[in-house]
């Protein structure tokens, strides 16, 4: 079923509900599914409707034009956008397939709503299991002493493929800086640790030498500070003195790849809303 | 913060939450939480306000009044409630403590909003934890071979203290039919298993028998039909081999005592709707 | 590390690890991980070693002419087993993909230790998938009224392929009781879920009837009862009032080929011993 | 059933479990638990047998001069302990009660096995929850200049009540190091948050600010550096958007006293050994 999905965040008030709401009704607009959070702390309301396309008289161009008026009135952050159109995404990777296999499975059995324009590593090892999935493969190696040359064209790729969301699925690289600003909010990491701890490298290292009982992932969006974006999701496994690093490396994919995989869907869906540097996910 | 909660459900259609929540505009009132759900399969439409009282121009009678023609217009099945007035609760327990002692603490520490009215036990034991806590006790023995004048005591205690609310705090003892249907979706049960499974008595006898891994509770409305009531929340805890039953009830209790604890506050807050055999939590 | 595995079930008395562990003690053998466990009700006791392989003077045949005695005086159900000898796996598909593509590449990343023999299901829809990961995919058509024909074919193709281990991954076929019988704790299924509630077919669709808090699946041996046979893994995920049976599917989809994983795991390195219809698992 | 309980480190090598279990078995001891763990990275070995007492021919200081020397062979770190003495405890709270009030109902319940010898507090406000269960209350005021003589007196009656275990059950004071080095090992702390993140006060506000997903408690010794102890138990809850740090201080505590109870068990069950900064929990 094509719906739009109206997504706003302003300052909160007396009367937004019943404006955008009336807006709605005024036009017969079948609402599917409706979230409302007013935020106490920055004084902010945020709000994400679901409507049926087709209970609209109009499109999403003239929709956007009649609801402009309300939308300055209360001096709101907003974008509508129409599942008939389908993001674009690009996955990067490194060597580790699991994110990258999970997410490509969930993809061709059409779990996950997008389109995916290509895959971008600093390696050629998973080009087969990509490219069996008619997908695109690109391998742009990085040199470690001169890193520049291999973003320009990271940053040519995504740009040629008119990407909408970068997915760093365990590419193990840092974005430089300008690109992260770039596509702020658009680049998706998952990081493998429970942040913010175990910042930085090595994390099950870290987590091992600290001897804790659970370990995490943390999908979050890419930022200039590294590992410190607003978080999407999380989640943890239980692990014991008997577990070696090695399972805690073999624990952590599941963990990661679930994470991150509920954390694309929330954005492909618009459940997203970036305050600051936290997130409100409907 | 004193605020009125409007809940409602009624047959799904477009402009229900406009008509709403001008409304409530229309008062200048001051949503503080707000929830929907349309149900695909019934069609219903489920919704909650949590709205300021200071920011409203009139007390909830009024409210009720003003509203009740968009009520009717609507075919609504709907209440509103006032924080300021405490729901009234009686909770009956038989030996055992962990729940009682679970909510009378949460109670005592402010953390549930109701008025404990009396705990009604058909057994003496805990007399002297509920009355350290300044709460009336009736021991009601139940004679195995006659039930009935129990029962009625029961009734006629639960009317004296005009209970808005009954929890079976591991209450061993099943109510007669006509007292739950005079207090349909006001008896709230903790059944020690993760229901459907284990119906009935020794649910972890049954479930070490059948070598399960995780145990569970299950905390739902009381109805005629034993353990088949709408369910408000549920929870597992994870077990193996190594465990005997009596580790099983061991962590049992712990789950029982959450899980009722999360079922009571939510009931307590106006956050379940019941419709059929199913409940929508908000 | 190559190891021996040594896997004992006997009736619990004084001795048994005092003996075992002299055994391995006096030819040299270097234990990585060994676990216990007495069973109180049945009065058994069991046992798991993980053994050095290097570390002993001998093979794995030798090692069992010279341990015969010991397990002869106690009456042990033994086994050991050569983590230099993967197991083969046959696995079992119909439509869906996810537990299959979940496993396949678990193998392929070198992260389940076991030979994949070959697929076989009763349709023709995944043999690319499989195809590419270089394993044979037998398409054998149950019909409906005559289903004796494929289970033939099946039972002759999992013994063409001497499988130890046959893998249902959502194969949504029941098997015949005398090929359950032949196989009998070799025939491991993903139920999808949490048993015993919901057993048999369109399980979603009951735990949406009954409005359950979580979902779950279970992995267990398959014997000639349906979904009744010892249970080595399950999980649960929590689902809500808003969640169509689409989502509780998908939710589903997720646990499901986790729970299958893990349990597949512990089949493999020799971690689950049963007795009677419960599991043990080391 | 009165049993021993028998908790050996020693460095690693062939024969150990020999040696000890035939010990046993020589002594017609009768196992009921046994737990095993090689730590790789340490080349250290950790086991604990529980044994029937009554199995045995001789008490627990006969046990010990006859083990001695198997235990000087090894060079093991070990003890031995008898369950019908019970583990003296000195619970210290502040003004928070849930972790005192969880602790106190199942010692009360005979959940917990040990004799709470008594309760010390900077506040008066849990003296009347404390002495109904017969327990002794200290009120012992910490002056925020000059903090020296609450602990010259906190350590006078924890000396005076003989006690093997200090549990900070919310004890808003950070101990001195000269108290932690003498109690090494003794000392049981909860911390509200998933350590090792957001060490020190207000962990909540800081999860707040930095948007988790998800809240924990760490139950963990206390050494002289803050919340860095050998950690013995951890766990987390999910929070969202929509909880405010209230909420989540009302979850924590859930997460706190479930945690502290779990982590306090294992040490009275003498199931936790340190090694170095980390824990094996059997």
């Amino acid at each position: 079923m094509r719906t739009f999905r109206l997504v706003i965040a302003c300052p909160d008030g007396v009367g937004i509900v019943a404006k955008v709401s009336n807006f709605l009704a005024s036009h017969n607009g079948w609402i599917t599914e409706a979230s409302h959070h007013s935020d106490d702390q920055s004084g902010w309301f945020f709000m994400r409707h679901e409507i049926r396309a087709d209970s609209l008289p109009f499109g999403i161009e003239a929709f956007r034009e009649a609801f402009a008026p309300i939308a300055e009135e209360f001096s709101m952050v907003w974008r509508i956008t129409d599942t008939a159109q389908k993001k674009r995404v690009v996955l990067m990777a490194s060597r580790e397939s699991h994110c990258l296999a999970d997410l490509l499975h969930r993809w061709h059995s059409d779990e996950l709503d997008c389109e995916i324009a290509c895959v971008i590593s600093n390696h050629d090892d998973l080009r087969s299991m990509v490219e069996w999935h008619g997908i695109p493969y690109y391998h742009v190696p990085v040199d470690p002493k001169d890193k520049e040359p291999a973003f320009a064209e990271v940053s040519r790729l995504v740009k040629q493929h008119e990407a909408e969301v970068v997915v760093l699925a365990r590419y193990m690289q840092i974005l430089p800086p300008d690109l992260c600003k770039e596509y702020a909010g658009q680049v998706i990491n998952i990081h493998h640790s429970f942040l913010p701890s175990f910042v930085g490298a090595k994390p099950y290292h870290q987590a091992s030498l600290r001897g804790v009982k659970l370990i995490g992932a943390t999908c979050h969006y890419v930022t200039e500070e590294l590992d410190a974006g607003p978080i999407i999701e999380q989640d943890v496994v239980r692990v014991s003195h008997s577990d070696s690093i090695e399972d805690m490396v073999r624990f952590g994919r599941d963990v990661e790849k679930m994470v991150l995989a509920r954390g694309l869907r929330y954005h492909l869906e618009d459940r997203v809303l970036v305050h600051g540097n936290k997130t409100v996910v409907f």
